[in-house]
C-alpha cells in the first residue's frame, strides 16, 4: 500500500513497514505499556487525489476517506453503509447551559448503533482483505456488536468474546448477525485475555482497539466527518467519553488530518471525560504523567468500563496536544446528563454516549468551558442499547383506566 | 400557504382550502370511513422552484422537500435532523433468494429509530407553526417515541396514550423525551378513542396518522428519498409492511411525486405486506374491494397490529394503482426474516420492519415477485426497539468459562 509509509509505535518511536507487523510493536513485546502503533500515511502523495474535488464527489461514508484508511483501493469494501451521521446544531440548549452554541454529532446513528461501528467496518475489510476467513474479538458490548454486524455483511466467521454482564440488547445484537458469542464467566481482562491466546491458538483475525493499529484509523472518520461537516465553525471544544482511550485519539487524528489537507484552519480542544468508577486516564492527566494506573472498573456507563486502557498513551497526548482538560464525572451525573440531553434535544443516547455531556456540564461549572465557547459532543451510542438505564434516569409511566377523566387527573397534576 | 390547492377527502372527493379543516372531511362525518384528507400540492406552480438544481443544493433531510410539504416556507424547523437514510444495494442476497438485486431503505436509522420519525417530525412542526403548544398522540410505540422525540426537541408539552402492553424500550423512549405517557388499561382501539376525546376537550393539537392529514406527507418523504437515491435504477418492487395502510400510501405518494417532477421515468411496483393475525387490508385486497373488515389483531409486530385500519382506501388504492401485490405472513416468518436479513447484510430490523422482507420471500415462492426483477425493501424500524423478539429469533449465546479448552469445544462444534 504506497500510501502507508509504515506503523510507528508510540512507546520507542520504532517504524515498521506495512505488512510487516500486525497488532504491536515487536520491540516493546507483548506487555504493558504495549507498544501501541500508529499508521503513518504518505500525506504529500495523498494530497494530489485526496482534496476538496474528491471531497465534493465522494459518496457519503467513511469511505470518501479511502486514500487516508489502512485498506487497498481495490479491497471489498462492505455493503453496509456507515459514516458521514448528523452533526445537529443545538442553540437552545446551549442557551439554558450558558455558552455560545453546542452541537451533538450522533454517531448512534451508525449501523450497529454505536460509533464502534467505524472501527469494526474497517477492521472488518482490513481482515477480507488479508485473506482471513475469522475474526475475533472481546468487547463490554458495542465493539462486539458492529464487528458482528459487519462480519454477517461481509461473511466472515466472528467469535465474540463478552463478559456475561453485558446487557441483553447488545448480546441480542451478536446473536442476530449470527455470530459465535462466547458469554466469558470472568472479568473484563479475563475476556480479553482469553480472546488474545484464542485468535493466537486458531489463527484468527484480531479486532481488540486495544492492539489492533487499523481500528483507531476507522475512528478518526467521526473527527473527518465533523470537521468537513462543521467547517469554518470548529467548535472551541469537542467533549468525548474515554474508555480505553483509543476513541478520542481518534477523533484527534481526524481533525489533525483536515488541517493537514486544508479543510479546517483550527484545531478544538478535547473535553476528555471518564465515569468516576474507571478513571484511570483521568487520574495520569491530574499526575501529569503517562503511567498506567490500573483499578477495578465500575460504571453503569458499560461501554468505558475499562480498568486497564491500552490506549492511555495516545489519549493524554491527544488531549494535551490539543491543548485540552479532563474531567471525571460521578454515574448520578451521566443519568442526569441522559435525561438532560432526551428531553431537550429529542437525542437519546446510552450512558457512555452521554458521559461526555455529563462532563462538560461540570467543566462549564469549574470554568473550564467559559460561556464565549462552542461545543461539539460526539454521541457514541444509541440510548435504545441500554434501555435499563434509560428508566432509571427518568419519570415512570403513568397507568390509567379508558376514562377521560382519569386524563384530566393528570393533566391537572401537570 | 400558496402551495397547497387544498385537502382533498379520499372517499367523497369535497375539497377544502388549506386552513379550514384541520383533520377528517366534515360532510362524511366522523365515523367508518371517516373521510379521510389527501393535501394537493399546485404542483406546476412548485416546480418553478422545486427541480434538479435545488436538490443538488438542498441539504439532506427532509426539509429538502419543503416545496412540497404542507410547512409554511418560513415555519420554525426542528434542530433534531431527519430524512435521508441510506439506501443499500445487497447483491448476495440477492442472489441468495434467486432475485436480481435487492435494496434496503434503513429507516431504523431516523432519529427515534423508526420510519414514523418521518411523520412525527412534519406533524410537531405544524402543530408549532399552527401555535399550539401541546400535542397527543395514541400508538403501539413508534408514533409515540417519535412524537415524544420531536416534541421535546421543539418545546411541545405531549400526551401520549399508549396501550398498556408495549415494549418497554419504546415506553423508555416517551418516558426520556419527558412526555406524558399514559398507559391505558385497554385495547389499541380504546387506548385511540380516548385520545381523540382527550385532544377535542383540552384542545390539543392530534398526531394521529388514522385522521391528521399532514403526516402521510411526512411519509412520503421516505419514497421521495428513495427516488432521488435509487433514480435510473428503479426497483420492479418495493416492499412494505402495512398496518393502517398510512406508510405504505405515502411511500406511493413519493414516488408518484418524483416522477411528476421528472426526476424519475418509472415507478415502482408495490408489494404490501401484513401479518396474518393482523390483516384486514390484506383481505379487502383478497375481496378485490375496500370494504373494512376490523378484526382483533395479534402479531408480535407490534407497529403493525391494527384490527381497524382508517388508511385502508389509500393504501389499496395506492396499491392497485402500481399495478402491485399483497401477501400476508405468519409471525414465525418474520421472526425467520428478521434473523436471515440480519445474518446476511448485518441489518437488524424490528418485527414491523422486517415483515415486508418476510412478505417478500413468500412473493418470490409463490412467483409474484420474478428472479429477473430488482426489490427495495422499506426497514421500518432499527431491531435495538424489540429485543426480545430478536432473541427469539435466533440461537442462545454459550456461557463458557476462562478457558481455553472450552473455546477449543465451541470451535469444534463449528
Amino acid at each position: 500500500m504506497d500510501k502507508v509509509i509504515g506503523l510507528r509505535c508510540v512507546e520507542c518511536g520504532k517504524l515498521y513497514p506495512e505488512g510487516e507487523v500486525l497488532y504491536t510493536c515487536p520491540a516493546c513485546g507483548d506487555k504493558e505499556p504495549w507498544g501501541i502503533l500508529d499508521v503513518e500515511y504518505d500525506y504529500e502523495r495523498q494530497a494530489r487525489t485526496f482534496n476538496k474535488d474528491w471531497l465534493q464527489r465522494a459518496e457519503h461514508s467513511i469511505w470518501r476517506y479511502l486514500p487516508i484508511l489502512p485498506i487497498g483501493d481495490g479491497a471489498r469494501l462492505p455493503t453496509l453503509q456507515c459514516g458521514w451521521t448528523p452533526v445537529m446544531e443545538l442553540p437552545k440548549i446551549a442557551k439554558r447551559w450558558g455558552i455560545a452554541n453546542f452541537f451533538v454529532k450522533d454517531d448512534g446513528r451508525l449501523p450497529t448503533g454505536s460509533f464502534k461501528d467505524r472501527a469494526s467496518c474497517v477492521g472488518a475489510t482490513r481482515a477480507v482483505e488479508l485473506g482471513y476467513d475469522t475474526i475475533t474479538c472481546s468487547s463490554t458490548g458495542n465493539a462486539a456488536s458492529s464487528l458482528a454486524g459487519f462480519s454477517a455483511n461481509l461473511g466472515l466467521k466472528a467469535y465474540i468474546f463478552v463478559p456475561a454482564h453485558a446487557p441483553e440488547a447488545k448480546v441480542a445484537q451478536l446473536r442476530i448477525f449470527k455470530s459465535t458469542v462466547l458469554l466469558v464467566e470472568g472479568t473484563y481482562d479475563e475476556a480479553y485475555y482469553l480472546c488474545q491466546d484464542a485468535a493466537k491458538t486458531f489463527g484468527w483475525y484480531n479486532r481488540n482497539c486495544a492492539i489492533n493499529p487499523v481500528l483507531i484509523e476507522g475512528k478518526k472518520t467521526s473527527g473527518l466527518e465533523a470537521a468537513e461537516q462543521l467547517a469554518a465553525r470548529i467548535p472551541d471544544w469537542v467533549s468525548v467519553a474515554v474508555g480505553d482511550g483509543c476513541t478520542i485519539a481518534g477523533i484527534w487524528k481526524g481533525f489533525v488530518e483536515m488541517k493537514r489537507f486544508g479543510v479546517i484552519d483550527k484545531l478544538p480542544r478535547l473535553l476528555g471525560v471518564q465515569a468516576a468508577g474507571a478513571q484511570p486516564i483521568y487520574e495520569a492527566w491530574q499526575a501529569g504523567d503517562e503511567k498506567l494506573r490500573p483499578r477495578r472498573a465500575e460504571t453503569l456507563a458499560d461501554s468505558i468500563a475499562v480498568g486497564r486502557p491500552r490506549n492511555q498513551t495516545k489519549a493524554l497526548r491527544a488531549i494535551r496536544a490539543s491543548g485540552g482538560a479532563m474531567v471525571s464525572v460521578e454515574d448520578e451525573e451521566i443519568l442526569s446528563a441522559m435525561y438532560e440531553l432526551a428531553q431537550h434535544t429529542g437525542i437519546f443516547g446510552e450512558p457512555a454516549g452521554v458521559t461526555g455531556v455529563a462532563g462538560l456540564l461540570r467543566a462549564i461549572g469549574n470554568g473550564t468551558v467559559k460561556p464565549n465557547e462552542t461545543v461539539l459532543h460526539v454521541l457514541s451510542g444509541s440510548g435504545l442499547k441500554d434501555v435499563r438505564s434509560a428508566m432509571r434516569a427518568c419519570p415512570e409511566a403513568r397507568r390509567i383506566g379508558v376514562s377521560l377523566d382519569d386524563v384530566r387527573r393528570v393533566v391537572a397534576e401537570g
